[in-house]
């Protein structure tokens, strides 16, 4: 969908619209029950809904591509996940839920350990435990360069995260990680002539660090990659001129909503904190994204019995969602995670949407074979939501007379 | 699709295609028949079609877009409406079906009142009736500027058309339209050096309107809007290499026909008419496009009832076609008009695409749930339905060796 397009054809309403997204819904059946997750879950609620819905299944990046959660979480956001892709260092920023700025330069690191010549010889420095990673982040913290504030945090295990804030930054540098043991660190190159400042803090960051982690073999050194800074992009709620909030517990997807610009709200780690947050803010957005997270943690984790739980849970809100009169709501996962493959997959995801005016079709329960004969077809384009959730909310001019 | 491979692919033969387009076709089901208004009508001949035909659902614009007339017929004929974008002025043109020349500049006007100041107190002009702006355009086109002849039409109400006939002349000029009351008129300005000489001129009709109408309060002025210039495209006939005529009764339709290079053949206002038509000149074209309007209008006034029985005479017309014996036959509409709703709507639009070689599915019936599950899918872009229709007359070549 052109942003030109949609940002030319909006027009206001008084109708609210909710996103539910259970992370990682699609699956796949295993072979002596031949039923998905989704098809083995009770879900009394969903299949009612269904029947008054319209399904199909939608395909977040293209046909046979596996989506990280970031892209996907774009592609439900009505961003073509492919043109808006975000640098590693900035993914890494929102996943721990850093509170970016625009000017900032993030980079992700690795713990590393190097020989006495300086050659790397483990680029995980030994894959050292987070609580060694924190310890070693503290040692991080103290060191001092003119003119720049840096900021150090933990990812997990070996990985950590460097933000650099200050005047006339760019993250238009090279990686210093040589990719191979046996080589030297490679000193960042600057991409362009704006990005020299850049490139001397950065060299002088690892000088320091170098120093700093002198006795700490095997995580003796820093390895640094994907230097990026927050994109300008057009942000969601202007894009589609509506008030958008995100009800997320997981810093991954609270950074990609603030991201786009919605109003991340304040919520707890529980399904029973996110719809009260949800009850407790109905009357102040246009739009909710709903985001429930631990399905997917179950398909990661190969457990297709915790993964049908977990969703039968879900089922249980619906009702609940239901009766805040919502006008347009989709439920739908941000990408399939199949307990048999126990990852992410490529599969497209099952979704119904809602409305008054959805025309349902003859799908009567919530399942990925159900969801096949739908309306939407069995592979609608994941960035066509939030368009057709807009049409049903009545919030689309006709284009052309 | 692209219009230099099809170009490059087309064949002659000696086959008939008939593309017949009940307006505003698509709807929704009223709450207590779950059936939209094709489901609910009795159609015999489009049933049985329906089972020896291609079904699908077509979307004219994108996912949520709602179109207008113009461009869903454009979609129709080919051409990517969003691409293939008409001016407000053209368009009006088209839309009372005046005969535009490749030079003419078109406009939209408003009667508008002013006071004494020259400031707009009501840019419609108390919606004065069409019998008085009847009057009006009658003065206005006694107006004389040398070297441009000027044309001045009815629209309807406040409304009218301009047209500038003369050398050197381009659209590309600003609005006089303040957007808001207690602001003067804005003279028009050139876009670019080309259309110095045009702003001058309008400058010119404006001034003189204002003489004209000056004791005609409260349409005592004018605004003037969307100048544009007929588009210089592609033609129908030559892209797809067929004599291509167009059936309508309504002038928007004919103008559109028109704007694409079709031939317009003169038809009277009944279906009956229509048909008539269509047997004459059977023989003398490859291509037909049939317009059947009034099931739109149906829509529009929220008349279910009346929708139903239009659509049941449009069946009927099935059976009289068919004893013509064209090779392929789409039955479709332009977008859908749900009397629930009122109005058009973003909703994909019921088609069918008949032939010996369409290789049917397994749809018996035609209605919107029925073509779902068609072998063109629930969202065929609409622009591909002609090069499927070409196909199926044996009329593209093959593609590389």
């Amino acid at each position: 969908m052109d942003f030109e397009l949609i940002r030319s054809l909006n027009r206001p309403a008084d109708t609210k619209m909710l996103l539910l997204v259970l992370d990682g819904l699609g699956g796949l059946s295993i072979d002596a029950q031949d039923l998905t997750e989704l098809e083995k879950a009770e879900t009394p609620n969903l299949d009612e809904l269904a029947q008054k819905s319209i399904c199909g299944l939608h395909q977040p990046i293209g046909p046979g591509i596996t989506p990280g959660s970031g892209p996907s979480h774009l592609a439900l956001f009505g961003y073509d996940p492919v043109r808006y892709q975000v640098g590693r260092g900035v993914l890494a920023a929102l996943g721990i839920n850093f509170d970016l700025k625009q000017s900032d330069v993030a980079a992700r690191g690795n713990f590393c350990t190097v020989e006495k010549n300086g050659k790397v010889t483990d680029r995980r420095a030994g894959r050292i435990p987070s609580e060694k990673n924190r310890e070693l982040c503290e040692k991080l913290r103290k060191i001092d360069i003119p003119d720049v504030e840096i900021f150090v945090d933990t990812v997990k295990e070996y990985r950590f995260l460097l933000i650099l804030r200050g005047e006339n930054l760019s993250g238009s540098l090279t990686d210093t990680d040589p990719q191979n043991t046996g080589l030297k660190p490679v000193p960042p190159k600057p991409l362009g002539s704006e990005a020299r400042h850049t490139a001397e803090i950065v060299e002088q960051f690892i000088d320091k660090a170098r120093d700093v982690l002198a006795q700490d073999h095997p995580a003796n050194m820093v390895l640094m990659r994907g230097f990026s800074q927050k994109p300008d992009w057009p942000v969601f709620p202007e894009i589609f001129g509506i008030k958008a909030a995100a009800i997320a517990a997981y810093p991954m997807y609270r950074g990609v909503s603030r991201l786009v610009g919605m109003d991340v709200l304040e919520t707890g780690e529980n399904l029973e904190d996110e719809m009260e947050t949800l009850e407790k803010n109905w009357k102040d957005y246009d739009f909710f994204y709903f985001h429930i997270k631990k399905i997917d943690s179950a398909g990661e984790d190969g457990d297709y019995n915790r993964k049908v739980a977990l969703i039968e849970e879900a089922d249980a809100a619906i009702a609940r969602i239901m009766k805040l009169k919502p006008d347009v709501v989709v439920v739908t996962g941000d990408h399939s995670t199949p307990s048999l493959m126990k990852s992410h997959s490529w599969h497209p995801v099952p979704v119904l949407l809602w409305s008054r005016y959805c025309r349902s079709d003859s799908v009567n329960r919530f399942g990925e074979r159900a969801c096949m004969a739908g309306g939407l077809g069995p592979r609608l384009p994941t960035i066509d939501l939030i368009p057709l959730m807009m049409a049903n909310a009545g919030r689309i001019e006709k284009f052309g007379a």
